[in-house]
């Protein structure tokens, strides 16, 4: 199989990496100059469980001319229509497109460019780092979700083989849906409320305002979700919400450490941004999401991220 | 005429002050020990406009036993049900009180103590200023607006001449109510979001965001105003915030002066606070004032001061 990972920043170089040690081929795709420039010369350096050096090609993305078996695609959120356009030359007919992005509303941008029965959605909880261009961080184990948009299982019985090849503990799941918005749950009610609040998932779970806000957050999401994916179990999330606060509960999330720490705009669009979207096609109302992601996107205006 | 002052802070001062020189007796409360014993010891100390130091009676509401013609209540929001308590035995049968607290919601409050007939609500635009205990800074002109809660002015019009002999510039006017809630509209759209963004008015209003929030939670107090005052104009009370946003726009708000320069709580339960709680009475959904009191709640919180 010719694999393309669409997007090789840290978990696109641990797909690459794992996926090399296969009788496969892969091409990593990026638009980082430094980052391209380290892997054409030196290759891709793994350190973390395992000190390793492998020979990958890596390109940009407008750069791949051979229709490919399967894309993975994993750019940042934001990037994803315009990775779709500068990747249309690899598309054949029967090209899968794997998204692993976390967010959602990418399977709706994934439909304006490709044929629905192609489309494949994973979630992930393997981890990965950069310590720099062409040098990927690896530790821990994880496992890996895919399914059909169309259809079940069998067609992508052998997409599923080589990921196990590669140790990737891959496993078609007809519910990968339900899976993205529980992780999407978990990140709506933390991430831009932590952001906001300036304050660590212990504190913000610590105050009853606090978690009347993530309540309230939470209703919508679920409301939104319920409207569109089976299987969404209002009470279990919010278990796993409640043992994720916990475990986590010193930590400031992602959109904290973008928009606070580092002055990054942030993925607010693809998480509360998403919900109101979807809300109002489904004609549910999700005000609180709307103040959460207003209150987002007026910090990074004034940040100038916006 | 005997009068009392219910909170002798910045305001009240200027009150009793200006009072003072008229041919009516004023009596300072107040529960600040040092105030007390400074006023006590060497007189009400006026500097800004004029220098001057002027001989009031103060003492602690408890202490005060004669019964008064009138109480003007200033008192911190938080602390006008103790003074109503504190201050029952000098109210009579034909004692009027006049609110002149900012905010919301302090009506009902009187309501549960008083009858109705006597009381009064005002808006004033003079301002003041305390350096110390017992200094009172006073500077510029204003003006006074009060209104009956049952009945004409007739009734009141020896306390609007005694006001006017004291330089007060005031008025009786049928809708102090409307006036009221206009002030509260432009408190309440500014002050809780530049305390949650940490931001000037300016930067508020200078993004699309910004203006997003400003405009949801307006709908709310201007939907709930309508529910209970007559006379609210929401495109005068618009053009009214809009320009006040240009005056101010380098300013921080008071309320986030409070929370985020002096970790002080705030008084956000007389304002977004007391809308969804009308709203709650009326039957109107105020899910963005509900977010931005709880997010000033959960940072109260997180600060110890609730």
């Amino acid at each position: 199989m010719l694999v393309y990972i669409a997007g090789s920043g840290a978990m696109g170089c641990r797909f690459g990496y794992q996926l090399s040690k296969t009788n496969h081929r892969v091409i990593l795709l990026d638009n980082w100059e430094d980052h391209i420039a380290a892997i054409s010369e030196n290759g891709l350096q793994v350190t973390g469980d395992v000190e390793d050096c492998v020979r990958l090609p890596i390109m940009k993305p407008t750069e791949a001319t051979e229709i490919a078996d399967l894309i993975i695609l994993l750019p940042k959120a934001d990037q994803l229509p315009k990775m779709l356009q500068d990747i249309r030359g690899i598309i054949g007919e029967n090209t899968k497109v794997l998204s692993l992005l976390n967010g959602l509303g990418h399977a709706t941008t994934m439909r304006r460019y490709l044929a629905q029965e192609n489309i494949m959605v994973g979630v992930t909880i393997w981890l990965a780092g950069l310590k720099g261009p062409g040098q990927a961080f690896l530790q821990g184990t994880g496992s890996l979700s895919v399914q059909n948009m169309v259809g079940d299982g069998d067609a992508v019985a052998p997409i599923i083989e080589m990921f196990n090849e590669a140790g990737l503990n891959a496993s078609y799941d007809d519910n990968v849906i339900e899976a993205i918005w529980r992780k999407a749950c978990v990140n709506g009610v933390m991430n831009p409320t932590c952001a906001v609040l300036d304050c660590t998932i212990g504190e913000l779970f610590g105050t009853e305002a606090g978690l009347n806000l993530v309540q309230h957050i939470y209703d919508e999401f679920i409301a939104v979700a319920q409207s569109e994916a089976e299987g969404i179990d209002k009470q279990a999330i919010w278990v796993y919400i409640m043992e994720t606060s916990k475990k986590a509960s010193s930590h400031y999330p992602s959109m904290h450490q973008d928009l606070i720490q580092h002055k990054r705009r942030t993925e607010i669009d693809y998480l509360n941004g998403a919900v109101v979207f979807k809300g109002k096609r489904a004609g549910i109302p999700t005000p609180y999401c709307q103040m959460i992601t207003d209150m987002i996107h007026a910090k990074e205006a004034m940040l100038g991220l916006r």
